[in-house]
């Protein structure tokens, strides 16, 4: 991001606008000169975590609906806030969360080829009717009219959306496949019972790919290929995960893994080996079942939650909506397809769900919002003498340390005591919070480094903090 | 993006992912040693610029619906494919083009100090009741009901709800404000006749962005800067536009601009004044009007496409709401508000509609999908034996020009003729194409250059080639 002045350019001939950046300082920034960068201050933040507790719960309008560490986390500081039953205002923190973990997606999907694009919500009736989902997806669908009474549903998924889009291509060769398209876009599912916060809402962002392949072995390598892509991402993460065989549900076809997030919570009940490699969703396996069908040893149970899943479809849709390719024969032939889900918000509240503690919110170190929390002594403190050094500290990070533009955030409420802040931003979980205190006066002067993940504290000289940045902190 | 091959980590204990990377070698890109890169290739990417002209008009149904240049021409290159009544998909290249553009949006909204939020698309209907638009807004509205029978409509606008949002939180204070809250989401209107394509549909994404200020007259100097951001905004992308007067409309207020783009189709009618500032929308003149209200010369008209519209609100939303701050007296004073909507998909093919030829596509320079496209010789040619020398400059310039990772596509599709390929590269916009033809047999080897935004076409060695990408490309 340039700085505000620098993009002051000429104005095209028909351009009226009266600029009055002279005259108005901008918002949420400390104003500092020309070429130094502007300083992402918290006091101006729509960030409400100042909220007390009994505030926060009376949001909700009945604290028995926190059912769950995350959406209480999430509610107390300020990451979302409740709009109407299992829809959720994503604040500014949140929304920044986001988008790294959608760059990440779009980094592994299209690291294996993956090309995105972006359909539309409202998804005819006609399309849902030709693969009978219109009546099997009952009320889980919203449905509307059109001014003219067409029929519609908000897309919870897009098999037959983007089957009808291939199969309107009539000239594909078996030469151009696969095609791995994918989008990240907002789902709709009337869920029975929302609950959990951005576990299981209404409103969801979703990852969705759908492959299309010229041969049922083809197909096969590309599910691997996305599968990889999923347990990369995860790994990425740092979030320990299970793939379990799964049922193929709705969406139908004949193999189904899901991505489940081991924890109490969890919805899905799972059965692992400890032996062998083995793990499938109870509601696959036989009740009786207690020993693995794979190597005969005793299998555990544990609970997850999904936050992907993936189905090898077949010809399924491709049949219904006759996308075809010609083959090496020259011949027509039905595409094999795979589809594959990775839940984005619930990736998130998942993450926070396992990662955090019961008071504090903690992040995948890639999805943090902010890398970086800054704090100055107190106003009035003796220390206070140090205060210009916080300034310089943050000017110097954000111009030694490129990546951390945008990452840092100076914590101006100096009214508060050091302390007070400390907790607080140890509640949002920045992975690197720095402390401007005492031994800010020694010389040479010392930061006190707070390292969340490893649960270090270090005291460093501004080189040592700048080293340590260089090298500790993770950037999308 | 880091290659394949270096993200390949260590499993989780639980992971139970077979990688099978080494079998099968990812998609649309030509296999490369590691370390080396991967090259995006064009023969394996969903983009159905190969459809004659006879197939792309017979997508839409019937030709005479295809009613403007940019419509006709997205259509054609693969840009969109239609999907419902003023319904589109987005391809590919739309969605490279769309997530720039969303990124120059965040860079000028957040340089003014927005911050960013993601609300629901479901509004309750209660607060659409509470500002009579539940029933004002009419048909274009697009309603449902859930499975309890509570009513929603889709948002094609957000002040109602982000109202709501603020006035939940009860202890603003002025010192906090202002507040500058802004989104990117899919919008819907139910249009009474969805036509242009991307120009008037019934679903769109829409930059809208809600301000809360503490009194009249900082509510105005915000509206002053969001003005101003829009100004640079459309500098940058290099389109001419005018900031006319306009109607409040359903919207409400007392002060409102449009930003329009000149142009023919235009649905706006403009009155503009040659000799001071003064434009405006002939809807707020009096129809016998023909003098300028400001410096009374003669007015002239134009048409113009509506790509930007801010309010200045005052307390209409903050009242029904009550959404309330501290003011410095310590007494409870109601926001006042403006907000503030960029059409990202109208601004995409707005764009195209006034910067193409009527067979090219052209993008603004920050916008285009891709930078450069790099065509190779015609297999069997005699320059074939240069073949290798494409896939080394498309190695090179990737190393030596690394704002263009990812931004460079080769065109392996060398079973058609240079010229072929040339004609398609012209078509879609590419900023830069690269030909290797016959001077690429010259020691040192000479590469054709063809600069779309200058019209020039230079001969250059592998340097020059690197040069003139590394100081005239711009990259977002």
């Amino acid at each position: 991001m340039e700085g505000l002045l620098t993009r002051c350019r000429a104005l095209s001939a028909l351009a009226t606008c009266s600029r009055q950046l002279s005259e108005y300082v901008p918002h949420r920034f400390h104003p500092c000169g020309p070429g130094k960068g502007q300083r992402l201050v918290l006091s101006r933040m729509f960030q409400p975590q100042n909220l007390r507790e009994d505030q926060v719960l009376s949001l909700d309008g009945k604290s028995d609906s926190l059912t769950c560490k995350s959406q209480r986390l999430m509610l107390q500081v300020g990451l979302v806030l409740p709009a109407s039953p299992g829809c959720y205002h994503l604040l500014p923190y949140t929304v920044r969360a986001m988008e790294k973990l959608v760059q990440v997606i779009d980094q592994e999907m299209q690291a294996i080829g993956g090309q995105k694009v972006n359909m539309p919500t409202l998804g005819p009736a006609e399309l849902w009717r030709a693969s009978s989902r219109w009546d099997l997806m009952g009320k889980e669908l919203l449905r509307l009219r059109d001014r003219h009474g067409k029929e519609y549903c908000l897309g919870p998924t897009h098999e037959e959306v983007i089957t009808a889009l291939v199969a309107s291509q009539k000239k594909l060769s078996y030469k151009q496949l696969p095609f791995l398209l994918y989008q990240v876009t907002r789902k709709f599912r009337d869920e029975p019972r929302p609950r959990f916060g951005l576990l299981r809402g209404r409103e969801f962002y979703m990852k969705d790919m759908y492959t299309f392949d010229s041969s049922p072995e083809t197909a096969q390598q590309t599910y691997c290929l996305v599968c990889d892509a999923y347990c990369r991402l995860f790994d990425r993460l740092g979030l320990r995960f299970i793939k379990a065989q799964a049922d193929v549900g709705s969406i139908g076809g004949n193999m189904s893994h899901e991505f489940q997030l081991p924890v109490d919570i969890g919805e899905d009940r799972l059965a692992i080996c400890p032996s062998c490699n083995f793990s499938a969703n109870m509601e696959i396996l036989d009740l009786s079942q207690t020993n693995c069908p794979a190597c005969q040893g005793p299998l555990t149970e544990t609970k997850g939650i999904e936050v992907g899943h993936t189905f090898y479809l077949g010809t399924k849709y491709s049949s219904i909506f006759n996308a075809q390719f010609t083959n090496a024969h020259g011949k027509p032939s039905l595409a094999e397809m795979g589809c594959y889900g990775l839940g984005v918000t619930r990736i998130l509240a998942a993450a926070i769900e396992v990662l955090s503690t019961e008071d504090c919110v903690r992040w995948p170190s890639l999805l943090a919002p902010y890398q970086v929390c800054l704090i100055p002594p107190k106003k009035g403190s003796k220390e206070a003498e140090t205060s210009e050094l916080s300034g310089h500290l943050y000017d110097h990070i954000t111009e030694a340390v490129p990546h951390l533009h945008g990452e840092v955030v100076l914590d101006d409420r100096t009214h508060l005591s050091i302390g007070n802040r400390l907790k607080d931003a140890n509640k949002l979980g920045y992975p690197f919070v720095i402390i401007v205190g005492k031994r800010a006066l020694e010389d040479p002067a010392h930061f006190e480094v707070w390292c969340q993940n490893t649960g270090e504290v270090v005291f460093l000289t501004k080189e040592g903090v700048l080293e340590l940045l260089r090298t500790q902190v993770q950037v999308v």
